[in-house]
């Protein structure tokens, strides 16, 4: 088992990755404080672990929701379900919320937990490899608003938050490789080294190769927990995880959340800031192309949707929480391991990429 | 002017409390940081300090909120209507929200302020009694679920508190004396000088004396200050504060927030638990009777709505937000400027004390 840790003083919590973590009854429990639980799983998931996370814990009270599947109910609405629960059941403050599910499962979960009662613990027990490798990770939580993505949330830290790889085996195609957009990320934005290991990997993490996958959650989390403890709050330096991330919300808010993942998502917005740099002069052509080539071998769509109106993708960028002062500020990959976080940038090129992709 | 600080790091703020403050342009610009703000107020307040406030803001780009004035409007759904605004308005992250009005108000805006992209300014601007010493001081904000009161929030400071003391001339003398069901805890629980003072000086708070009026919020925030900065997050000696209002809960609970307001119910439970405290021995009879007879002063009803149900009440109990572990925790008054947190009083008596209550 591979354990690292994010540290933030009071609210520092271990990570641990390995394949079968969910078996563990005692690693689980022993992150629990109290005798009260809720356990928040989606319709796909809990089907296949919630018996096995609910049979450790023999002797509490544990309480169950089972959203449905999906970013579009990403929702104050469904947020309200879980606070149902918790209330009808008579839980007070020493409760204990665990999510087991994907980034939704974990965003609606953690957020539910920041609020209930002002505060209450909370564990993340990921099942895809974007909540993985990313959402579970630096106490980000939310909900969607119709006129923005995670517009209302929290910086909320979870206890602890246990990653079994075996439960990407049943993950389909297509979301795991969305969860590679956000591993290739961490090599782009702060790790060359990674970034040519998963070119030389790749193969092997589509294959689901549980030794790469480990290494490849390990890496991603380290970095991840490294910026977090340097930036919790996203004053500065954290804001370079979003590379990609405000061409790709987006892409999400115009697509209404439908027919595009989170992931795919941000892989077409990477695609689109490492073009703006390229044709601001910051990024080589070679580098641009290994960006690219990356994220194809991932098989993940680099281009995107057709249906999308130039005009209406610029707007939505003006309301994202990386504006500032009414200023947009964008990160832009300078190099393979590093990017920059701008608000300078030329409108006119930023224009040209946009167009560029959208009559590609 | 009066000028206090809540001493919590690097969240301190400052209080200032003064006749006709919401006139000084100066005071209230100088807590903003960016060119933003949202001033959310309620139908009844708008209308009287609205366009003052505004006005101050020349250059700013100034959207404002005006709720359904009343704690059953205190609801996910007309959180929402802020988000909406903020999002249609396309504020961002360096935003300033402005609650102008009353508790719910407070609790609505300084909610929204901590959710909004996960957490942007905020300032209050009390303009009830009750607000001003004490929902606006502290940093706890919530909104209501149909099954509990403030069972959903957060614990987030405000920027600073501008209390102007001209606006409790317009109040309802009803949302007075509720304000001042507050002001007598206080003295209860902390200040038996300050107990005193009120039972000299009721009749000139009655008829809002300035002078009376700023005293009697001053004292009352010190010690509310005092408290919250040993005691933020509500882990040990905070609790204090909550002396009337798990049975004042209850009972609006009970009463769907309708007819009751939340100073009258607190007043209520203040009764009950003075009852309950002298029934256990651990307060006089003498000082049982002062505490009634400052209540009565004031203007507050002390007789629980005969319409409840024994049961119905303490089921509610047992879901308020300081049960622990399944135990319920009280605040009792032991002597004139003090009280306690326990858990460990006898069933028996407490049930005698709603049975009293309920068929006097």
């Amino acid at each position: 088992m591979r354990e690292l840790r994010v540290e933030l003083g009071t609210r520092s919590y271990p990570i641990y990755i390995a394949a079968d973590l969910l078996q563990q009854a005692e690693l689980l429990r022993r992150h629990v404080r109290g005798r009260q639980l809720l356990i928040v799983s989606n319709q796909t998931v809990a089907p296949l672990y919630l018996s096995t996370v609910q049979a450790h814990f023999d002797g509490c009270a544990v309480s169950t929701v089972c959203l449905p599947d999906g970013e579009k109910y990403k929702d104050l609405e469904h947020l309200n379900t879980i606070f149902d629960r918790l209330l009808i059941d008579k839980h007070n403050r020493s409760t204990t919320l665990i999510a087991l599910g994907g980034g939704v499962v974990g965003d609606m979960t953690g957020f539910a937990a920041a609020c209930y009662q002002r505060g209450v613990d909370f564990i993340q027990l990921p099942t895809t490899l974007l909540a993985q490798v990313d959402s579970s990770v630096g106490g980000k939580t939310a909900v969607n608003h119709k006129l923005g993505k995670n517009m209302v949330g929290a910086f909320y830290q979870p206890r602890c938050v246990i990653v079994d790889t075996a439960t990407l085996t049943t993950l389909p195609a297509r979301e795991f490789a969305a969860g590679l957009a956000e591993v290739i990320k961490y090599g782009v934005i702060a790790d060359l080294e990674f970034f040519a290991w998963l070119e030389a990997n790749m193969a092997a993490l589509v294959a689901r190769d549980q030794a790469a996958l480990v290494h490849a959650i390990h890496r991603s989390c380290a970095t991840k927990a490294a910026i977090v403890a340097e930036d919790e709050r996203e004053q500065g330096c954290r804001a370079v995880l979003n590379l990609g991330h405000t061409f790709g919300h987006a892409i999400e808010t115009c697509m209404a959340y439908q027919g595009v993942l989170h992931g795919e998502a941000v892989a077409m917005g990477t695609v689109l800031a490492a073009d703006l740099a390229h044709r601001m002069g910051l990024l080589s052509t070679v580098d641009q192309h290994r960006i690219t080539a990356l994220l194809v071998a991932a098989e993940l769509p680099v281009a995107v949707p057709r249906q999308l109106d130039l005009e209406q993708i610029r707007d939505t960028m003006q309301v994202d929480k990386k504006v500032l002062n009414g200023r947009l500020r964008l990160v832009l990959p300078v190099a393979l391991g590093r990017a920059i976080v701008t608000e300078d940038f030329d409108a006119q090129l930023l224009q040209e990429t946009l167009a560029a992709a959208l009559h590609a």
